[in-house]
């Protein structure tokens, strides 16, 4: 199974402020380029199933859009999730390390998934678990809030593959990295 | 007197190695793109004054080559600089606040200064006196290292002026610090 990232980030390499808001994306004023201008929609054709922590699930519940359509959604952790009427059936509780994980995913049959989260993605990349970034750097200095990367236990070769500037603001990077693992 | 900034980081956003090792940089082993393809030539050409930070000077003077052809370098320290005879006459010490340097250089009659290393960078960002970034991402993850951004009193907006992809692997943005000050 393969596993990419795809997400946004402050130019200083944030994913949200301190606690969580994402106010600085430009999508947050309703001015933001369209999901399918973004390559988001592509992408999201592209994964048969999301995995996030329970930090970005709790933040998805209060920002009260669904961003998922049908693909199933798989949420690490390790309490009761609470999914209201508006959730699709396709959500379910997950827990264990990485390798574990994409070992159950792999079990049930999903063979591209999508990670979302700060401390989910750093898990994924410290086990050599992505195979893919995109990345879309928002031209704004945040100064503090929750980091995308965090410590490695060696360092991370990657490949280059595009790179494509949207709205004439947001440069959007995808890269491959290299010596991945590609488990079960 | 404006100030730039013209740097290389990790994806995660390292300028270098804890211990300073710029090792992980393309150039390192010699098959790096030429400066004349990375732009340093003509952004090195556009400034009048070289601004450093005492740790970037050490680290310099160890290189032992010579960057800065013969635009005058001015090294923050309180300290004796370590001149040796291979470094041009157009070095010398200076010490202050950002504000105050800025007020130094703008007295020496400087009109555009090369602001490097990451403890200076991120104190004249702190005190809005960058006006430009210039960005080139190294395609690795270094999971460690000396960061290039830091904390800030508030968000710092940019505007996104070009992305170039350099030798197919390295991404260089080039953006406005918008609100900077223009200090005489």
């Amino acid at each position: 199974m393969r596993a990419s990232v795809f997400i946004a980030t402050s130019l200083d390499g944030f994913i949200a402020r301190a606690d969580g808001a994402l106010d600085w994306l430009p999508g947050a004023d309703g001015a933001g380029v369209p999901p399918s201008e973004t390559g988001y929609d592509v992408f999201m054709a592209s994964v048969d199933v999301v995995v996030m922590g329970r930090g970005t699930w709790d933040k998805v519940m209060e920002m009260g859009g669904w961003f998922y359509g049908t693909t199933p959604v798989r949420v690490l952790t390790s309490r009761a999730l609470n999914i209201t009427s508006q959730v699709p059936q396709t959500v379910a509780p997950l827990s264990g390390t990485p390798p574990e994980i994409v070992a159950a995913l792999s079990r049930e049959g999903f063979r591209h998934a999508y990670v979302d989260g700060g401390r989910t993605i750093q898990a994924f990349l410290r086990d050599g678990l992505i195979q893919r970034l995109t990345l879309t750097r928002i031209p704004v200095l945040l100064g503090h809030g929750i980091p995308l990367f965090g410590t490695l236990p060696h360092d991370v070769q990657l490949k280059h593959r595009r790179t494509q500037v949207l709205g004439d603001a947001m440069v959007q990077s995808e890269y491959d990295v290299l010596d991945a693992k590609l488990e079960a």
